[in-house]
């Protein structure tokens, strides 16, 4: 990264918010280490979601950054019906903890190479859930404001799933 | 608010961040406004922190933004006992819910005709905990690295708090 210091505004306050962003991803990455397997299959808090659908669900959400962005396809489109469209235990078998744990390494990978290649400005170009039309209007409709609602989505779970019982 | 269209990326930006601190801050007026004073003293699920101790600890937390963010002093200090160097239920006596929900719909206008005050540049200036030689060689440890923080803050709270058995 450019050194700070060197920075324009609007380059301290892209790099400030994806700072933040980053702060919650090492926090899932963190949590996730500490359950083992097992244990990512006890639910929260008892008749609540389990463990590994709340972070299959951050998973699949994050990965819908992707085209949200207008950066590219989903990397995983199947695990949108199990993690988004149907709730935890509508789907009989879910990928096995390993193949999830794997998944959420890549996926943070590919985010952070994607976010990287975004200048400030692009930050502030619209997401692809607003028209054109209506972004004209509504400027802050933008890049920007998708990744601070994820950022608050990632927290948001993460106060849940550090109810669970810790080892 | 001037219309968004004409303003600089850095206003924009702020704008953005703004914006999502408003909609966490709403969800939160909405959550407390959907539970009764009697539902506030349960817990939020079996053997965790009461609702009220959580909002409570939200409104302290947030009340300590006025000091870190340079801009004055606490607005409730007897809070920060109560709320963040205790945990729940070692202070027989809280505030009561009323008391509560007046001082939270108080401290979050409070807030935010300090945070319209400060411009997008100011918002880069140093927070208060971290020193003006730390600060030239670290710039993202500014005030929106704390407003971003008390976002997210807040929607980590909020997602525990949507846990509890809804009217």
């Amino acid at each position: 990264m450019t050194a700070l210091t060197s920075q324009t505004p609007e380059a301290i306050y892209l790099a400030t918010t994806l700072k933040a962003w980053d702060v919650w991803i090492g926090r899932a990455n963190k949590f996730l280490g500490s359950l083992s397997d097992e244990a990512l299959f006890q639910e929260i808090v008892p008749g609540k979601n389990r463990a590994i659908y709340v972070l299959g669900h951050l998973l699949a959400v994050n990965d819908g950054m992707i085209p949200q962005l207008r950066l590219g396809e989903l990397t995983y489109p199947e695990l949108r019906e199990i993690f988004i469209t149907q709730p935890d235990r509508a789907v009989a078998e879910l990928p096995s903890a390993s193949e999830l744990r794997a998944k959420w390494a890549d996926l943070h990978s590919r985010l952070n190479a994607l976010f990287s290649e975004l200048t400030p400005s692009q930050w502030l170009e619209r997401h692809a859930t607003v028209s054109e039309e209506d972004f004209a209007l509504e400027p802050h409709r933008n890049r920007l404001a998708l990744l601070l609602s994820r950022t608050s989505h990632v927290s948001y779970h993460i106060g849940q799933l550090l109810l669970m019982p810790r080892p």
